[in-house]
């Protein structure tokens, strides 16, 4: 960090708060924005509404030693609309809960914000009210997303049925292979002082996968979704077990990034693909006559794969069959050991 | 803390959810519930939502050393709730956002299940989603509530006019009296081994407002509203700022608890009462042609007291008049200094 800078602690919280509201726009359905004891706003009419909270805490799910300020920003609300991706639901409004060391320097804060108003704009989200604390420990930030759906379009993780093919949009392990890149680089710390690779960038800012989620939903495609922030084996776990179903992966088909490929663990193949987190690509299952609607999802899509990687079995294994032959899946990242 | 509690991080994230989740019952309008990557819920018909986060952190706004666990759990979800009860509105739905240190033991975790489930339970809230991440820094509750109320109901602190009269429901300053006395007896810490005494569990079971503020919204008292967290001082100073006029408070109305009244700062008379935090109370302005409507309210919250406590001034200025002369009034409460 540099010197001079003026900390949060000197600014005062009434500051603060006007220093973060001053950059927000208030659409028109928000009736009451920031600023006041809550925000009011209208529900979308005939639609229901998608909401859910996910948080970050510097040195468990960000490193501000490593990171840019914007980075950190960013991924707090990009996990949040990730998880609306999830749902298959349009995002439309965002709360903030930051707490905030004392010693974070104003232009980091403002690089946050920075970070925070750039995705949430990208996906027409809204920032209509949120709350600022100090805290002795490191940076937090807390987030609650709003999205809206219609009722009959909602994604979840108990639909996978026994015959289901598994996809997953994008390519995994990218995310993991920058993340190590930037741990192996000299820390630029909260200001960064050079350019970012692919991959790195592809692990600072993670791109929430709402057009995929929405074309998933609104073309009926999916029969479960859900978004992997823990590794693709943590997600073929959850959805199999809210699903009641197991899977079967096919490891050669796997969209493995190369630079992810290039850090295999001896005793796991493909431990990136499998256990790295952070990609927030779209793992779903889909019924086989679904493919001509799943062809039109992938033209709608453009550049992003939608690759085919296993199939939804009765029995409840998790297997991965690979040129070594079959394996139990390797066990996600655990944010609690 | 006792010795041989199983500690959050023995227990993995997966059951950590679980032990939370299979405690909460979802009502008939939420059509996904926790688990998922969001909840999903039916907003109410017609109605405007309104929206807030709040958080306590340990150290901050708590403090685990002389506080029951359920206390904190109760105050996190409390807190939220106050804020709707300031808009007008009727609690709906909470999620909870939890940052939990790995030493925390799985008792007091569950003991603050208790404190959230019984209030939230009390005010017709469901908690229907949330996420847990474990902190090397102090416990973090962070929580969004979402409410509901009719549009021209809506509770905001800009509405104060020039000559509307300054109401405050309850006492003040008996939880900064509360905290005062478990400050200077033997530390409970996160299991209590003793009873508490009124103040005391005023300080530790703030009250939400939410039938007064109900109250005063369907009957169109209130011309603006808030609640007090950080002191009476404070309160004025927001609404007073927000409504762009001023105001005198006459220091003789003010209903100062008695133990409140014995702390008194050689400097500042009613410090507790003016500066004191947590009280959770409301203020609010009202016409005074409102007198009726007012009674009327009264008589809906029986023995809660409302006290006229000042007058809306053009005159920009924060005065207090009392046997001493006109002082100004001093700051509230400031978390970032």
């Amino acid at each position: 960090m540099s010197v001079g800078h003026p900390l949060v602690s000197e600014l005062g919280e009434q500051a603060l708060i006007h220093r973060i509201t001053a950059r927000l726009a208030a659409p028109a359905w928000v009736v009451v924005g920031p600023g006041d004891d809550a925000a009011v706003i209208v529900p979308e009419r005939g639609l229901l509404q998608v909401l859910t909270t996910d948080a970050i805490v510097d040195g468990v799910h960000v490193d501000s030693r490593i990171m840019p300020a914007d980075a950190i920003g960013y991924r707090a609300i990009a996990v949040n609309l990730s998880d609306l991706a999830a749902m298959g639901a349009a995002p439309r409004a965002l709360l903030l809960s930051l707490a905030l060391p004392g010693t974070l320097e104003v232009p980091a804060l403002d690089a946050m914000l920075d970070g925070m108003i750039d995705v949430a704009t990208a996906h027409h989200a809204a920032i209509i009210g949120g709350n600022i604390t100090r805290t002795p420990g490191p940076l937090q930030i807390h987030v609650t997303a709003v999205g809206s759906i219609r009722r009959r379009r909602v994604l979840t993780r108990r639909g996978a049925r026994p015959g289901d093919d598994v996809y997953v949009t994008g390519v995994l392990g990218r995310a993991a292979a920058g993340l190590r890149l930037l741990q192996a680089t000299p820390a630029p710390g909260l200001a960064p002082t050079r350019d970012f690779s692919p991959s790195e960038r592809r692990y600072l800012y993670p791109e929430p996968r709402l057009k995929a989620g929405r074309q998933l939903s609104l073309n009926g495609v999916a029969t479960s979704c859900m978004d992997l922030s823990d590794g693709l084996a943590d997600g073929v776990r959850q959805i199999a077990a809210a699903s009641g179903v197991g899977m079967i992966l096919d490891g050669a088909s796997l969209p493995c990034d190369p630079e992810a490929r290039a850090w295999p663990s001896p005793e796991v193949p493909l431990d990136l693909v499998l256990s790295g987190g952070d990609d927030y690509e779209l793992l779903f299952t889909a019924r086989p006559k679904s493919s001509g609607r799943l062809r039109h999802v992938r033209k709608r899509l453009g550049d992003l794969p939608i690759t085919r990687i296993g199939r939804v079995t009765r029995d409840r294994g998790l297997l991965l069959v690979d040129e070594h032959g079959t394996h139990e899946l390797p066990a996600g990242y655990e944010h609690f050991r």
